[in-house]
């Protein structure tokens, strides 16, 4: 009898845990990823803030499966699953076969059909989208200590960010921290009342998940940090310029859109129910009602607990635990099947436990001694809620080596008020506007590279 | 009497050693980069072999200048200079006049008429040329294990470094270390007798400019670290498959061209002599012959010593001690204005003194525990030359924490052997050769984006 094989598409939070859950199980796991590393998404606003340096955030997926040699990882893109075949199609050409499927792909940032707006804001997703958002702030900085036009200065430190959720709120507060107390002290043309930092968000008030006084209390915190706030305001329009809030444009040189997240294109790809934001809607076992051998967690799933309305929110603690919960039922089948229990194609649903979401609470951070936190009955804002926030994240930060240097970075940018990563890794590309993906930035690019190959411009 | 302005073009060693040295001259400072940080160019080639990230070698150059008011710094590319005026030309649009002009821009790539050639191999001056070189590697290890074809795998296996200098030894010894210690372990298909790393030198031994048991100590350490030399041999084609060497073709995933210099293309734009590098010709006093007000220090210098043939090399000691002797030249004409001994416009050469550079030796690292040093009569190589390479290179590091962050990097490499950089930050782009320049790499970017916005790819 064969070993179960089971593929797992994305090593973020779900993906991890489910495959290091099959450490002792008796199948082989193939995880495939578009990137080479895990990310740790809650930290990305501080890529974009120059606070961490990327690799203090990722780290190689194969590195955290060194040791465990029923994981083989795949580095590509999915194109296709044939659920019939129980096939994965791969974007290099290679079909491979599953017993078990897992789809842990996530998000990625959703405009609401809106898409030409992504050519002048900023996501908050991957990697390349932290770089980009870090290197356009630093550079709109040196753009505006170079030039006497007081109005051009003003539109170059003029940032807004969309979307009052945890990711709107902790970018605003870290960009108006970086603008005054980091920036402002190498630019000493620059002063305080030319930045400018404005949250925008449909509703009444920012982080709605949370109870009403924290979200009063983020935004007493995030007004302290100078942070304007816009809300029960909606976006009508995002252009080269800047950003049209209810009529009125507002001229930014840096845009942030972090209000909205929809599952990767692959959920569009599988033939089977979707909800109302396009995620795949799962049975209490985590599996497709059609297929139990084919399971979805994190935020490409639907996940409605038992008598509740809503799916369960997309937040790494869900799909850490959904990761965790499939790889004990699969273990245990795969185990069934050693035994000769059940054939090999069977999956035995009946007897499956229903996964149960243990809520560990939410929290945010809005800046230097600044968060709020609510776990069960409480309800902590400021310096103890921003003590917990730092405990909690560099506990599920994955590595020792990553934790160990981000308790350094942080240390020091306490205690010093620095921030370390503020290079501009890519080169000088004139004072006109810098496209939104520095991949995308090819006359930059060229316009620099012949600088430096001396080849006639 | 108004303070003299000193005009700095470049913030490297020497532009850098400069600026600092003024500190106390009544002068007023205008440092313009094109980038905004100062890169530390001896260990870039550990930021592309995955061992060092880029802001542990770089510092913003306004944080350097932090507390020295008299030196504003400018991100920005000079496009052309006025010696008679006495003006400066940048980019933006500005013209900028000076007392003094320091030119210190440094050097570039130089394929020798070969221009074809850089779209097909990585050089090694910029930040951006190591993480390109750098991802570049990655992918090619994980597009191997993706991989069933054996000599596809091969190919992508072989990097090709080109130049036996100092640069090219320490890349080529870098490689080869990072392949067979850090990336075998983590990709389990890939066997050792895969790798293939050659280095290609014209001359008949490596680090001509060291003493010739030296050359041949660094030589048996490189083949002991599994790198191929071929000497006495000359490249004479490069394309997107590989090296074409003496007529013989070696098929490569990775080709790194370390095997020239010239300086940047704003020396070719001076009117003053050059030598047949293209480096300006200066007397003594690291001036211009005809213009005492326009010093050229380092790499774009020609400083020929008292009774020497050749002129200085291009190393980073020297145009350390350009800056801080022009400083010094600078500092005293700029006081004896101040006590109106001399006229503003009047530079009073005859009373400066001559530049004399004190020879710090020249080392070499080959690899972990492996190295080549020489100093006056001194002759070291292995452990003991590492250490003394360790040492140096810590110590000419700028600023408190990049050194505190290079050392911990180095002990967790040293103790672990694992490498803390390994991230791709560029997304998947198919196995199709990666162009050489992740910001050339448009049709990746573009694929990769829609993917992620979900519009119709």
């Amino acid at each position: 009898m064969a070993r179960a094989r089971v593929i797992v598409v994305g090593g973020g939070f779900g993906g991890l845990n489910l495959a290091r859950g099959l450490k002792r199980a008796p199948v082989d796991v193939t995880l495939i990823d578009q990137t080479n590393h895990h990310l740790f998404q809650p930290l990305l606003y501080q890529v974009a803030t120059a606070g961490l340096s990327l690799p203090e955030i990722a780290v190689p997926i194969r590195a955290v499966f060194d040791k465990q040699p029923n994981v083989r990882t795949l580095y590509g893109e999915v194109t296709g699953v044939d659920l019939e075949t129980r096939q994965v199609r791969v974007a290099n050409g290679s079909v491979l076969p599953y017993d078990y499927l897992v789809l842990a792909a996530g998000a990625r940032t959703n405009y609401y059909g809106h898409d030409a707006w992504s050519a002048h804001s900023f996501g908050l997703k991957t990697a390349d989208d932290a770089i980009a958002l870090r290197e356009r702030i630093l550079r709109n900085f040196e753009l505006a200590e170079a030039t006497d036009d007081l109005e051009k200065r003003r539109v170059l430190l003029t940032s807004v960010v969309i979307g009052g959720g945890p990711t709107g709120v902790e970018l605003a507060g870290a960009i108006s921290e970086l603008s005054r107390r980091v920036l402002l002290r190498d630019f000493r043309t620059l002063k305080p009342d030319m930045v400018r930092v404005v949250l925008v968000e449909r509703a009444p008030r920012v982080l709605t998940a949370f109870d009403e006084r924290l979200s009063r209390s983020a935004q007493r915190q995030l007004e302290e940090l100078g942070v304007e706030l816009q809300l029960a305001r909606s976006v009508t329009g995002i252009d080269a310029t800047g950003v049209t809030i209810d009529g009125t444009h507002v001229l930014a040189g840096t845009v942030a859109w972090t209000s909205g997240v929809a599952p990767v294109p692959l959920a569009a790809r599988i033939p089977a129910k979707r909800d109302g934001s396009q995620r795949l809607i799962v049975g209490p076992d985590c599996a497709l009602p059609e297929h139990p051998e084919v399971f979805v967690i994190g935020d490409m799933a639907a996940f409605v607990p038992d008598g509740a309305e809503q799916a369960l929110p997309g937040l790494a603690p869900v799909a850490i635990q959904q990761g965790r919960h499939v790889a004990r039922l699969i273990d245990r089948e795969a185990r069934a099947r050693g035994n000769g229990e059940v054939d090999d194609k069977a999956t035995n649903r009946p007897t499956r436990h229903a996964f149960h979401y243990v809520d560990k609470g939410i929290m945010a951070t809005v800046g230097r001694s600044r968060a709020v936190m609510q776990f069960k009955g409480l309800r902590w804002s400021g310096f103890f809620a921003w003590l917990a926030w730092l405990v909690v994240h560099i506990y599920f930060l994955v590595g020792f080596r990553t934790r160990f240097l981000v308790i350094l970075e942080w240390a020091w940018v306490y205690l010093r008020n620095a921030s370390g990563s503020r290079i501009i890794s890519e080169p000088w590309t004139g004072d006109r506007p810098v496209t939104q993906n520095r991949m995308k930035d090819t006359p930059a690019a060229t316009t620099w590279t012949q600088n430096n190959n001396g080849r006639p411009s």
